[in-house]
């Protein structure tokens, strides 16, 4: 089964990597080209388009920024089009609701498969192929990625018939992150207000009710101040609650929580916390307390 | 040393069993009978006033219901003047912080020490002796309750040296359980909105990211819409919301998340649902989205 | 129809002078002394203690700051106790529901009834004898009351036969002037993150689709960013908004708009706002934006 | 001078014929042939397509309902390429920051001049050429349209040199209203929990401390719950606050009593009340206080 790999930034990288070592037969590419070297000397075949990778692929793999990076990369480069009839598109990316809709309708329009596939977990996770794979998509289309999938993850999880299912999910995980971190933020800056040092306080939380990854990992970056390098972009978090605003309002859902969070993000960018990982919402917080 | 116990609900109850196997001398009260007789067969002295369980106490033990219970039962009733000098008073109920301080001046002032230590954990782990003690006061307070402490809990946390501080922080931990609770609802509803079902999304979140007690627990009541009987009840659960933006307020520290739950409490209390699980403002998301 | 009149603040003194020179017997009491002696040299009659006030008075009337002071003054001391049988107390101050009931039921188990009057204007109104004053109570009281209220003001609204209503609905429109600021305030950071003058912005809203006297009177601070001398403190304006959401949770009415200017409130508390007028709630939307 | 019309739905028909009223020479395009030929005999010269608006007009004004018709009508049918060089082209209607910036460039790339003119009052101030219209352009464009907007408003605002900014000033001025009629609900829905007549207390605002058009006129709808037919319908309302959101991303503006709002319109979304007139966001207050 041949495979096309596109985007290999720090997740796709370490993704495609797992699918190489597992002996599937991959063609990468990446806007940069560093990656693909790196990919090819670990037996990868390096494309010098993205065409190249689409075309003869069984399967087309894509890990892009964001949907304005998809759509020029793949939609208006032709690159999809490059695709052999029958084959299978997977995006993998955190994307719109709308972009996934779009994406669905141009492929089926071409006799092409689409899968959302939207995945949990960091770098080092995915390069441990350990990652949960939100996937939606038809279960034909599924049966067909699944050996790709599950080399790349440890739980395959399928979300229903239509792509966007998947993108839903996975937009709806982000925004229980923002509130994670959210939460933290109003609860450290309540206890400082008390005198309660912040490091004694999320090592209450992350140990007991809520020792979580999320939990541990935020509440040490939250406890230590530790904002940089960041891990996930907060200016990224602040487009990922917006998305799942996004999605709430195609379907009438009400979220009064991910508002109040996607204007605390605001409120942060506004005082340049946009490069720092979005652990530093918490900071909003503090500051609005006087606390900083 | 001798120690008094003021209040045998389902936690009370369980705390004091506690002490008495660990081969405590408890003097025990409650405003009804039953679990009295319960504790006597197990041992304990029982009390026919709240009085007796006061006088010659070393350690007295409060596990009331509110601020307007443990004043009436213990402050206005004359229980605390009955506490021999350099008696210490435990509070381990979930009060405010104003009555906190209250209680900590009125204390002071008869020569008597005060140590808050509100509790994490439900009855099933309150009767294993396995709670999580969040205690603050003096120090030499701490050391003398420290035995009795630790037959009770199976980590006590010193938060500092005035009491109001184990009170800040059981309160922001409330705070963040509904946040919990909050952003399941949210996000439930917005995965529903995209006819995903709400068991496999919660699943996904409570096995991965968010693996802990808290998401776990009121996740399971979730998926299941299982609300009754109530665990800790929806109008108890805005009270403490209630507490948590108060003591901000004292401290001058910004809360909206809290406050959009506190809204959404009061949402469900209009809707009936105050004998509920607290679980059940999840339901306000779908009930705003049209979704029941 | 002699009546007496307790607190003399700004707005007291000028209602109290509206009542001399509409030729009613009026005995004043304040706790310092100059408004008393002002008044008295217009004609009233100057009161020692409070208790002067009341004895012998068909009305009496407070103006006094808070719950607190309130029920110092006039329960407390005893002062109600000494009012003639049958006699109208008219409580004029902006008070919580949870104190003009407690009040209600005080005085009804003495025989004495009970108006709530809260009123909307400025001293600069009052001393016009201009005010909407907002009454409740029941209809014979507010017969014997009518003659003062109608001296005190242009317009006398009758809410309901329980004094409650009339604080509820007071609390209301503070809350509505709350909003106004709180949507100024955000109109104006989104106006000048855009590079327009606020002044400008300011004078579109106010002669056109919102000319009221709120948002004239409040626009024309925030325009000229002049927040001292306060007309009306913040920190006294989060008391109002904290109230208004109380009344709101007796009666579970979800007040989410109210909820987040409270946060703003706190939010300007924290950042030494609290002695301003409140029109400078205007400012945290500014600063949240980095405008500042 | 030679003036094109594109778009004559209730307020643009009513822009147009008091531009033709006023003598100029006006040719006028819509969709549907109706209101063309109303204006016909009025005076004005019918365009069969959108092009002979265009060509040969010194100022082609639009009033089209929102950025997707206005970019299908005028960009991609090339009917802004028809315009004569130095032509002005006045975009009326209420537009997104992004759309708006997007027409800017390309007109500016054709040689073109463009305003943004967005206006405030409904279709009958309209036709008493009794706008408030808000410009925002260079100062030479706004020149030359200064006689066709004088003939369409009581008066012209200028904001700025750049487009955008009349856009967002509109913006924030429809988030107000937004914000007037949601804590006009609240209120509401406050003082009714205390049994208080709905129609009192909007009389009480809106004859007092709220006596302007904005609480006068939804205040009415609020008061005899009366909804339908819509003025303005709750759905563009939505998009409305939606784009006033959008404006503050942007430039970091957090909004968060407008992120409130939008919540509370798509609450009223999922409850069937796209098509009432948006005064009806007011329901979403009582109904979640269980008064409905």
């Amino acid at each position: 089964m041949k495979t096309g790999f596109c985007g290999l930034g720090n997740m796709g990288e370490a993704m495609a990597a797992t699918l190489v070592a597992a002996g599937f037969d991959v063609t990468v590419w990446n806007r940069s080209p560093e990656p693909v070297q790196a990919l090819a000397e670990k037996g990868a075949t390096s494309a010098d388009t993205v065409q190249q990778a689409a075309e003869n692929a069984d399967i087309l793999i894509a890990m892009l920024p964001d949907d304005t990076v998809t759509r020029q990369v793949l939609v208006e480069s032709g690159a999809l089009d490059a695709l052999p009839e029958g084959a299978v598109f997977i995006n993998m990316a955190t994307v719109s609701i709308a972009f996934s809709r779009e994406l669905d309708e141009f492929l089926a329009g071409k006799g092409l498969h689409y899968l959302a596939a939207p995945v949990l977990g960091r770098p080092d996770v995915a390069a441990a192929g350990a990652l949960n794979i939100l996937a939606a998509g038809r279960q034909d289309a599924l049966d067909t990625a699944m050996p790709v999938l599950e080399a790349m993850g440890s739980k395959v999880w399928h979300f229903g018939d239509e792509p966007q299912q998947a993108n839903a999910v996975k937009l709806a995980v982000n925004a229980m992150i923002a509130g994670a971190i959210g939460m933290m933020g109003e609860s450290v800056a309540l206890a400082q207000g008390y005198g309660i040092d912040r490091g004694q306080f999320i090592e209450l939380i992350s140990t007991t009710l809520f020792a979580s990854p999320v939990y541990q990992g935020y509440g040490r970056a939250i406890a230590e101040e530790r904002y940089e390098p960041a891990g996930f972009k907060l200016s990224l978090g602040l487009k990922d609650v917006r998305l799942a605003l996004e999605a709430g309002e195609r379907v009438n859902v009400p979220q009064p929580i991910s508002a109040i969070l996607r204007d605390a993000l605001i409120d942060a960018l506004a005082h340049h916390q946009g490069d720092q990982d979005w652990a530093s919402l918490a900071r909003v917080a503090t500051r609005r307390a006087g606390q900083e």
